[in-house]
Order: C-alpha cells, then sequence, then structure tokens
C-alpha cells in the first residue's frame, strides 16, 4: 500500500509532472506524472470517503476542490495540502478551464447536479469521474455521454465495486464455469435512511429514492456478475407515504430481471433495513457475498452444498489497487495517461439508468416490461 | 424422548387400547389409547421417512400398511410389528372401513392419486394425514375436504415445518415484533433432481414441477411466517426443456407475492441446485433460516446488523414433539382424541394450491394475476 504522508506525495507528484514536462521518462513508478483530480461537492462522499483514498493511490493526486462552503473549502485545502488557488465554488467553477493541472473532475454532487457539472466540466477540458446514479434520467446520461465525446474527453461512472477484489473473484470464478451454468443471481440492498430532509430522500434532488442510491448496486451486480444485459423487468414497490422520509421517494422496491441465456435475477432494494448481499446460483454450484458492496468487511464463499453446508469462505487475490476507491481513482488516472476506455464508462451508467426507469415504469403499471435490445 | 422399542410400543399401544374400551381411564400417559396409522404408500417419503418416527410419538402408532408390493409390503410389517391381516393393497383398500384399529390413513403416494386415496379414506370412515402437495389441482383439494368434511372426518396435510421448533420460534418472534414491522420475505428451495423416470418429474403424477415439490416450501413459510395471504402474485418460468428431466415439468420459477399489508415475499423454487433458505426483514431486523425446512441441521439466526454482522445463532425451545415428524403424526392423533381441527387443515392445502395456480398461470401469461380474497 502506497502511503506517503502529504509532504512525501506532493514531492513526488511535483517530480513526475516536472520529469514529464521535460520529456524524461520517469525512473521509479512513483515518479510516473500523476494524474490532478478535482473533488466536486465536499459532502459525506466525497469528504469523507474520496478525499482521504488518494494517499492509496499511485497515480491519482487531489489537486483541487470546488465547493460553494469556502470555510470548509479552506480547511479541507489546508489538511490535504492544496494550493488556494485551486479552490473554486461553483460560480468560478467553469474557470478550471485555465488550470492545466486538473485533469479530472470528480463530480460527488446530489444525483440532480450530475448532469449539469459533468458537461461544464468536458466544456472546461476535464475529464470526468461521475458518482453513481449517473443522472436522473437516460437523456440527462445520453447528454452528459455527448458533451464528454465532443470535448473529446473520458466519462467513467463511479462503480467502485468493479475495482473490489471479492467482486471480481466471483466475477472471475463464474466465468470460468466455476459453479456450472448460471440460473439465477439474487441481490438485496439496503440501509435505514434517516433524517428526512437529507437530499436523497429529497426527489428534486436525488432523482428517485433507495433503487437510484443503493439499490443500483444490485442492479449493477447483476450484470456484471452474470456478463449478461436484462430483455424484460417487473417490479413492485412498497412505501409507506405517511413516514416523513418518504414523501417524495420510495422505500421498497423488488424487481425482477430476465437475461437473454435464461438466468433470472431478483433484486430487492431498500431504505428502513439494513441488508446487502450477493448470491448467484449455478447448476454446480454457488457464490455469495456479504456484505457484497459495502465499504469494508466485503466476504466471499463459494460453495456447492445442500442447504447451508458446503460453501467455503474465499480470500480473493489483490484487486488492481490498495482499496477498491484506490483501484477506481488509478484506473480513470491510467485511462487519462494512455488513452484507454474507463471500464465503466458513461455507457455503461446509462444502461443502468435505463433499467432504471423500465423498473420504476413497471412498478407503476404493474405490468412487465421488455427492454430495448 | 419416547423411544420404546417395537415390543413395549404395542404392549403400551394395546393396553391403552383395552383400558379405553373398558372406559377405564388411563394412570399414566403412555397408557392413552394411542391413534392407529395406515400408511399408504411405501416409497421414499412413506417407508424412508414416515415408518420410522411412530418410535418418537406418544399418541401415535403404525398399524397397518397400503403397497401394491406384497413382498415389501410383508418385509415392512414383520420390521414394524405389524399383523398380516393389517397388510392392504390398492384393491383391498376400502375394506379398512371394517378395521377399528384403524384411524387414520396418512396418504404418501404420487400427488396425482391423493385426492382418491383420501377420498376412498374418508368413505371407508377414518381420518386422513394428506402429504404435500395435497393434489394436483385446486378443484381435487375441494372435493377432499367435501369428502373428508361430509364424512366427518378430519382432514389434515402433511406440512411438517409447522411442527418444527426453529421454525415455530422464527414465527413466535416475528409475531412477537422483536424484528419490527415486517417489510419482505425471502424464501429460495431447490434440489437437484436425479432420475428422469421419477415419477415427481412425469406431470400426469406430479402435477408440476418444483414448485409443487420444493418450491410449496417457500410458499408456505411465506404464508405461515407473515401470517398473512398474498393478494397478488407475478411469477417467470425458467426450464431447459432439452433436459430429459424437464420434459413435461418446470425447472426454475421465481415468483412474487403481494401481501395486504405491505410486505413483499420473493420465492425461487429450482430442480437444477441445492438451495434451502428463508429471510424474513422487518425494519428492526431480521430472521433467517439456513437451511430452513430440510430433514435435518435447521439452524435459525435472529439479528439486525448492516451486512453480514450483528446476527445471532438462536437454539429454539423443544418443539412439540421429539422430532417434527413425530409432533406432527401426534397432532392428528390428538386432534382424533379431542376432536379439534388440525392447524394444517385440508383447507391450508386449497390455500397453497390456489396460489400455485396463480403463479403457473402468471408464468404462462407474464402479468401479474390477482388473488381473490
Amino acid at each position: 500500500m502506497v502511503d506517503l504522508n502529504r509532504r512525501g506525495l506532493m514531492l513526488a507528484a511535483s517530480g513526475a509532472l516536472a520529469a514529464s514536462a521535460l520529456g524524461t521518462p520517469a525512473l521509479a513508478a512513483p515518479a510516473e506524472r500523476k494524474i490532478g483530480y478535482a473533488i466536486v461537492g465536499l459532502g459525506g462522499y466525497g469528504l469523507g470517503i474520496i478525499a482521504p483514498q488518494f494517499k492509496n493511490c499511485q497515480h491519482s493526486r487531489l489537486l483541487a476542490l470546488v465547493s460553494g462552503d469556502p470555510a470548509k473549502a479552506k480547511r479541507v485545502a489546508g489538511e490535504y495540502g492544496i494550493l488556494e488557488r485551486n479552490i473554486y465554488n461553483y460560480q468560478s467553477y467553469d474557470s478550471i478551464k485555465d488550470n492545466p493541472d486538473i485533469d479530472v473532475v470528480y463530480v460527488c454532487l446530489p444525483v440532480a447536479m450530475h448532469a449539469e457539472y459533468t458537461i461544464r466540466a468536458a466544456k472546461a477540458g476535464k475529464h470526468v469521474l461521475c458518482e453513481k446514479p449517473m443522472a436522473v434520467s437516460s437523456r440527462e446520461c445520453e447528454a452528459m455521454i455527448a458533451a464528454c465525446k465532443s470535448a473529446g474527453k473520458k466519462l467513467m461512472i463511479g462503480y467502485r465495486c468493479h475495482f473490489e477484489p471479492n467482486n471480481l473473484e466471483a466475477i472471475r470464478r463464474a466465468r470460468a464455469g466455476e459453479i456450472g451454468k448460471l440460473r439465477y443471481f439474487r441481490s438485496e440492498h439496503g440501509f435505514v435512511a434517516g433524517n428526512p430532509s437529507a437530499w436523497r430522500l429529497k426527489k428534486a434532488m436525488s432523482g428517485g429514492g433507495s433503487l437510484m442510491d443503493i439499490g443500483i448496486y444490485a442492479l449493477n451486480a447483476a450484470r456484471y456478475m452474470t456478463g449478461e444485459e436484462p430483455v424484460a423487468v417487473y417490479a413492485t414497490e412498497r412505501t409507506d407515504r405517511s413516514d416523513p422520509r418518504f414523501r417524495e421517494v420510495e422505500d421498497m422496491i423488488e424487481f425482477e430481471l430476465e437475461f437473454p441465456s435464461g438466468v433470472l435475477g431478483s433484486c430487492m432494494s431498500m431504505y428502513s433495513a439494513n441488508r446487502n448481499q450477493i448470491l448467484l446460483m449455478g447448476d454446480k454450484g454457488r457464490i455469495e457475498l456479504e456484505p457484497a458492496t459495502s465499504y469494508r468487511g466485503i466476504k466471499l464463499w463459494v460453495g456447492n452444498g445442500r442447504g447451508g453446508d458446503g460453501a467455503a469462505e474465499i480470500t480473493p487475490p489483490p484487486g488492481p489497487g490498495a482499496t477498491m476507491w484506490a483501484g477506481q481513482l488509478d484506473h480513470m488516472a491510467q485511462c487519462v495517461l494512455q488513452n484507454r476506455e474507463p471500464i465503466v464508462a458513461g455507457e455503461e451508467g446509462l444502461k443502468d439508468i435505463r433499467i432504471i426507469e423500465a423498473v420504476y415504469q413497471s412498478a407503476r403499471e404493474r405490468r412487465r416490461i421488455a427492454l430495448r435490445a
């Protein structure tokens, strides 16, 4: 694990930049140019989860902040050794175009702001890493993809589990046929939503309820675990609208996914209980992850037993980064450095949002909705 | 656990009968009259599972056999100390009416024979314990209920999990509000069907595939765990019809149940992998059983943790019998002795079959089917 102190990190990064500017190849890995990130939005995720992860990265550094709260931004900048001139607010945001040290903008804003801040970043000539869910509608997703494409910039969605060792090992074993022919996928994801005034419970800010926020992990896992795209959905929603938390967005939604190979997916999302698991069943065994996509403590079992027997806990090989977040940040950095497409590009986010729209439609209309291929 | 040897059992039983005939109350519990059972069908379940259970019973004794295989019947009779005159075949079956020692007929035949042998037993003046699923159609179930009612005889369905300590403790805790307001139920039940020529894979004998045989545990559990009757179902079936096992009946079927309180149930049944579990989620915690309904090794967890944490394994108080089967057999015996209705009467079996018919219809028509109240 790379865990340089702040001073060491910044010195290494400066050295890498200098070497790169001179056309001199770096002598050691740490001297390679590090990609400069600006975090947009210093909320729980951007500040609490992403900012501390750059110390675990090999190719990424935190260089700039965009925040509507000048005092908070100043304090955070001090903590992370960010220059005062690299602090932006939402008015000055577009001027990042004049800052060549910023390569990537990481959009950690409420969902309804993703499209605007992604498109403005692309117009400012920056690559974008945007948190999931990608946006409040597929139309917005399409606009984001178009903006990045027309600016010639990368767009990646913050699907951190694609960089998580247990999930990667589960995918590898499923693809290797270790559990035989796949038949059934199931994932339940939920947590207890607390504060009724949180942005995630305001539809105008979040675009939807538990499905957009936590259920999307089940949906995305259904796709990466099976390696297939669903052809139809059926969904049922249950929300206590008298609960002050759920006046605007759904609490529980259950949805079934039909895959072309015959695999069935059964997913559940909720804001009123804690739940975090994935199950993949084949005709020769099963793979279980529980917790499956949480910030820590993810565990993997593989086995073939009747009832609860016979599944062994697996320690996966190391993932692409010291942590899943470092793997994610460095993947985007390497895509920029090597001009590659991110493995979870904007199209990946769009696919989930299109399915989510069909899930909501199915729940409203109480009928099976076929998805276009 | 009452574990008399065969001689002891028969002597005690004879003593009880004699005392009863004389109108003399028995002095000790073992001297109470034991209810005489005839097992109809000496297949895997009747012979392998039920016959050995009478040694664990307090109020039930195995007294007669009905079989199409005279040599097998004679051998089994010898093993269990059954008198030769208490061996019947399918032709002589109706003459059980002349045998006052037979109180209850336990129908352990292929499903398509349940209705006929239940109705003939009722006409012979016998109470009936019939294996699940009750019959191949709700029309047959209704005829069975009517026949027993008109004969003034009890009808019970072999739902052994209603006598299983872990399942009972799960129900008790759910009803006591230990996991808060119920929101979600999920159960997956499956096993690997082997021999393609087994009767369970012949539609004319079984009435259906995995749903009738093993999925019914998930359905019945959805009802006993929630204490509610579903108001709508949606189902999707996936069967590889080129597999010689599945030419006539379904392999995998997934179905969703909507309950009036807002609880959602998600169930899956299959014949191509081993799976046996139940989950009940409330807004304050969850109850898990895995394996949930198997013949042995059932385990119960109750807890409220994020991800996989915080669920503690529970050792339930003893159930109503030394084993779930003994509890089941003795419950029927006590219903007969005390003229009470079985807790899992014919109406309980009919309810499941009506829902199963709606599940099949939903899968065929790919639409939500509302259930009549």
